[in-house]
């Protein structure tokens, strides 16, 4: 079967709005695929590279939208989904849009609002994956919104990464990325900082990851039984190491006697400082989920429209 | 062999001044190994459990220093062990004194150069452990301090954890262990942030804990990449996620957007936008080490002492 058998040109086609790393790589997948790829960029010359492996470069953003049955915005945050798809909200109409940009939870849902208003198909994705990793199952990217837009672009989106539908709710993707990475960045974060502390110790980077990343990973498994905690809504559970003991003012502390800047451990001091005040002192360490989480909100126990 | 073949009373015994929960761990193990075991203990009442397993409860500091030729404290926080050993330095003349309470690398080095002026061998210890895992291999702890004291203790030592020797420089174990503590807790608590955040969703901490496990596990081994670019002091390495591609703003916006307290992701993304300010957004995320780092420090290429 060839390319142009499976993919045929015209309604079968993709467009790409965006040609950074990850839009390229976007772009570069279901071209390998032998799909037609119309690609666009707002600065010129990101495009060549594409057209040289069978993508169309479009001179605009409506030739673009105009050229494909399926529009993927894979731009500079949120303002430039904004300025690029706002005049062509009328272009788009019976359209799907992808929208794989990095946006927050509610400019998401903004974005499916608009979409909704002028009768487009939304999609909204959230990448988990470097650039490298598209076109292998290795990485994944969760969708929200529009789950018939979902259904139909599996055969596509399959192309990417592993995909995960997670409700209709346009900002549930998003949301459930960035809780994420919130996680990641604070583990990189404090594992720089560390680096930093033992530095004036002679110790490298490489030889604290050593000793660091074995140990670090055996403590992600204590996760689980600190959401348990906090699921239980009880801090008193026994056999939990308490606030008082996790009083982390001596690592500050040493932190700044070697001049390494404290910021981020002072920041989670500063959480487990605000319950201690508060009177919770001999309560368990997850106690500081309570400095942090939104009023009213309580944990639930389910996982609503994951797929 | 008896255990008082083993280990004969009085010379050979163990003296443990300090019995929360690490502390009576610590003797509990020793009684196990049929050590003589004395104890004590700044308010009564502690020590029964103990003295029931065989221990002999001491009724001042002086007394409880006089028992052993080893004088092990856990006790709470540096002011502790300068309010309880300060008035007994002449009683522990000759002796060996462990300190296992956790200090600031500087207050180690205070408490060796006290000692060593008092006539009195000192090893510090740094507990990588609960008090559960005391009597075990699971856990760590690591020393640094006279080596002399180390090697004649090990076989004390070996009961409680795993040992590790990390060179003459008493501060040296605390500071490694502090630093590989604020990597974990700044871990623990990006966990809960994000959990916090898809508490809107209905999405329990349990189901959350369920996805960010594996990731949080796998993303570890980026750390030894990060911690290379970091030893090469070249932040500009192609191939890294650019510190303009990896500004947090949006997630803190989201956090907030959600009524999530952001303040730790919060304390990333001023690290972050410290470099891109400074102009190095181009450059590798590992670069926010620079935001941190003593002035002057350079990662080294050695572990220095450890054995």
């Amino acid at each position: 079967m060839s390319a142009t058998t499976r993919n045929p040109a015209g309604p079968g086609g993709v467009t790409l709005l965006g040609l950074g790393a990850m839009g390229s790589a976007l772009a570069a997948a279901l071209l390998d695929t032998g799909r037609t790829v119309t690609v666009w960029n707002r600065t010129p010359g990101r495009a060549e590279e594409l057209v040289a492996r069978g993508a169309r470069a479009a001179g605009s953003v409506r030739e673009a939208v105009a050229a494909s049955p399926v529009v993927v915005a894979c731009l500079l945050r949120y303002p430039s989904v904004q300025e690029t798809l706002g005049p062509v909200a009328g272009e788009l109409r019976g359209r799907t849009l992808v929208n794989l940009t990095t946006t927050t939870p509610n400019e998401s849902r903004a974005l499916a609002a608009w979409a909704a208003g002028h009768g487009i198909d939304h999609l909204d994705g959230a990448v988990m994956a470097v650039p490298a990793m598209i076109g292998s199952r290795e990485g994944q990217i969760f969708y929200s919104g529009s789950r018939a837009a979902y259904d139909a672009l599996l055969p596509v989106l399959g192309v990417w990464a592993t995909s995960e539908f997670h409700g209709e709710d346009a900002g549930r993707a998003s949301l459930v990325d960035l809780a994420m990475l919130s996680g990641m960045y604070q583990m990189f974060t404090g594992f720089l900082h560390g680096a930093a502390m033992v530095a004036s110790l002679g110790v490298s980077a490489s030889d604290f990851a050593a000793r660091q990343v074995p140990f670090l990973s055996a403590m992600t498994h204590g996760l689980a039984d600190y959401a348990k905690v906090v699921d239980g809504g009880d801090y008193t559970v026994p056999g939990q190491q308490s606030l008082d003991f996790s009083d982390l003012s001596h690592i500050v502390r040493a932190s700044e006697e070697q001049g390494v800047d404290p910021t981020p451990i002072a920041a989670v001091q500063e959480l487990i400082a605000r319950q201690i005040a508060a009177g919770h002192g001999s309560e368990g360490f997850p106690r500081i989920y309570e400095s942090m989480r939104a009023a009213g909100s309580t944990a639930g126990s389910d996982e609503g429209g994951a797929a």
